[in-house]
């Protein structure tokens, strides 16, 4: 298929579905199809993707998400990100909807409406990377960018049945993007199959002086080695924190990764918790530091649900932060000795499958809780200490909806992640199928 | 002279000037005669030298400078910085007065008594390194261990008259010293002659996988290079903020430097002072959140001088925190921009010669001013963005005090400014005598 045949199917997509859906804000078919006539070349050759709202693109406001960006002068340059996909052939052709500033988990964004879930409308994507799973779920793309800061790309991974992919902290440059809490920001992508987020894992990889956080990051493409397998790779579960509250669905699908990578002992990284609560303050605290300004003189215009969490934070005194800064440190090293045994460890993505829009409250093994926070509580300790991170998708039972698992590496050892995810792929417990309402079109 | 001998004369030194001066709180007498008595060999070997009592040193409580910390248990093991010396051949015979918890710049300690100035007595010794400084420049250690987070070692060193080194941010392992700031903390040496300053400095070198901040140091000994002179070195002076408010004494003391090395333009770093802001709010912040559980259960035992500005500090919000260390940022870039050009930036160490102890209000230029932070005017911006720094001593005419220049590097250049400080030592300008009253004895 040509570059101008993928990307008219690709607007063709989104013209039919995106009106149920909504995981796009902006659909750039005039600058795609130029591009495309021009006929790329590269290891994306001619692929459409789309890019979560906060990423820069040239020619349209970057409102990550936001009413106080709506009148936001149009970026003057693709963010990094963005600039090295197309670099390697691929074209974007829009923006994709999110969470108010990145700040949620599952994109009822009140400005832009929420996106659904192609699995079922009536039920979010996950957040805050919302647009961008749903629209790779949908067939709408092949693959997307999003950003993770406690969970929001494996969330919506998990959620919409895709595979995503969190690098580790500082390996992929955020030039161009807007951050939200520049301590815990990760970008990376979404695909529906291992072999695609692997390349365009790698097409976004290279350092680039913009970015302060990629000093030590180096080029180690994952492609070349994926088919490799996971022979002589030590895989275990993560037990703990990490069995907590979840539904039946989100024990069944850890112990059929496990069992497929052969993972048989659990191992317990006792500050999980702490980690978590530790990045809980440095998020609300930096998110709120980032978001000053607009604070002071247009709270009003901010989400409802996000404007109460960043005043709170605005308050939290720096001398907490700093507290929180030393457990992390700590939960850091104790994760990191417990690696030294591990080259893989398996987790829940997301304690549950997609919630209906508007549900606020959970309840799980008899508890009730906060629907919304709850969806992070498996991922936010691991984005904490910067690991990488596969979110694996589990297509369920007719009618049932997906559900991820997360394969966590050591700093810098994403592409033993994916060897793992294409062993899962290859085996058949992991895929992610177009959602049905979409095959057929 | 035997490695006995040195430590006896050391030890009869402190015996007879200490009761004035108040350097030491701490003297190890047996613990220094049995090293003495072992005659260590090595670059240093017998040399005795003193540590500012937040180093750990094996056998007596780190105290700090502070009443909380009197009945610590002694410490286990000897801190990174004291244990590498101490490999080279030298001998720890004490331990030296500071500000309560590095936070200060006269070492008006009211639980240890002031330092006092071996150049008159009356006199602060600048702080909160003052009895590192102190010691050295009566003659009672050829050398000494202080640390640095706004000016702590650069400021004692211009008002007592020695050589100080501020390394890059680092550089020194800081494994076992109380840390103050951790984001603005640095370890390096007092000295009477740039060829000992850097011997030590070569000796404190080296990784040391306990101090998170050493990630990218590397082992770079300036003795070799130190006679090899400044020709081809890209010298100035910097002016703006570093020309304020200071004494007579000051400016001719920087005009006499710059008259040495050859240097003749003025350039300017406009974030100066939003820079110096910024270290303000890091260090009050940040170290209030390290003493936090002291706030909570011993607020009355702090000293008065520095209760109020940890109370101060616990209150910041994280918020403002996060803009300082964006505008430290901001600084440093600009910073980096400028030095493109220049090997080294001359600039005043302290704006005055020691003041008498208790003086709370300076009046420079028509204006009055709180003494004790203005000592850090201009050494604060320079280590708020860890570049290294040479104080460079001047001895004034009869009777008058000494006073210090700044000779500021790019980051990991500390040999270049060595060989400086080299050419200004034989060039006569800059020496440490050792203070008149103490030279005869």
């Amino acid at each position: 298929m040509s570059a101008l045949d993928r990307v008219r199917a690709a607007l063709d997509a989104i013209a039919r579905h995106d009106g149920v859906i909504n995981a796009f804000t902006d659909v750039l078919a005039e600058r795609a199809l130029a591009r495309a006539a021009a006929n790329p070349a590269g290891p994306l050759a001619g692929q459409p993707f789309g890019a979560k709202n906060l990423f820069d693109i040239r020619g349209i406001p970057t409102r990550a998400g936001s009413r106080i960006r709506r009148s936001a002068p149009p970026a003057e340059a693709d963010a990094t990100a963005v600039a090295r996909l197309e670099a390697a052939g691929a074209i974007c052709v829009g923006a994709l909807n999110m969470d108010e500033f990145a700040y949620g988990f599952t994109t009822e964004n009140s400005h832009d409406g929420p996106t659904r879930n192609p699995h079922d409308p009536t039920r979010i994507a996950g957040g805050s990377s919302g647009g961008s799973a749903a629209a790779v779920a949908a067939g709408m793309v092949p693959f997307s960018l999003g950003t993770d800061t406690n969970g929001s790309i494996r969330v919506p991974a998990s959620l919409c049945g895709v595979w995503g992919l969190k690098p580790t902290y500082g390996r992929i440059s955020r030039a161009g993007a807007t951050l939200f809490v520049a301590a815990l920001d990760h970008i990376g992508p979404f695909a529906r199959d291992v072999t695609t987020l692997a390349a365009v894992y790698d097409a976004l990889q290279g350092p680039d002086p913009r970015d302060p956080a990629q000093l030590a990051t180096t080029v180690e493409p994952a492609l070349p080695s994926l088919e490799e397998g996971i022979a002589g790779l030590s895989i275990a579960r993560l037990g703990g924190w990490f069995e907590g509250p979840q539904s039946p669905a989100a024990r069944r699908a850890v112990a059929a990764v496990a069992e497929v990578l052969g993972a048989r002992e659990t191992v317990i990284w006792p500050e999980a918790e702490a980690t978590r609560a530790a990045a809980y303050l440095i998020t609300a605290a930096e998110g709120a530091g980032f978001r000053l300004p607009e604070l002071r003189s247009r709270l009003e215009e901010f989400e409802p649900l996000i404007q109460d969490r960043l005043l709170a934070g605005a308050m939290i005194p720096a001398a907490w932060v700093f507290q929180a800064q030393r457990v992390r440190a700590i939960g850091q090293a104790s994760m990191r000795a417990l690696q030294a045994k591990w080259d893989i460890l398996i987790a829940p993505a997301t304690p549950i499958v997609a919630s209906p829009i508007g549900q606020e409250m959970l309840t799980l093994d008899g508890v009730s809780m906060p629907l919304r926070p709850s969806l992070g509580l498996y991922t936010q300790p691991i984005s904490a200490i910067g690991l990488p991170v596969v979110a694996a998708p589990l297509p369920q039972a007719e009618g049932a909806l997906p559900i991820g698992v997360q394969l966590i590496g050591r700093p810098w050892q994403e592409a033993l992640l994916l060897r793992a995810a294409r062993v899962l792929e290859k085996a058949g417990l992991c895929r992610a199928p177009v959602a049905p309402a979409f095959a057929a079109s």
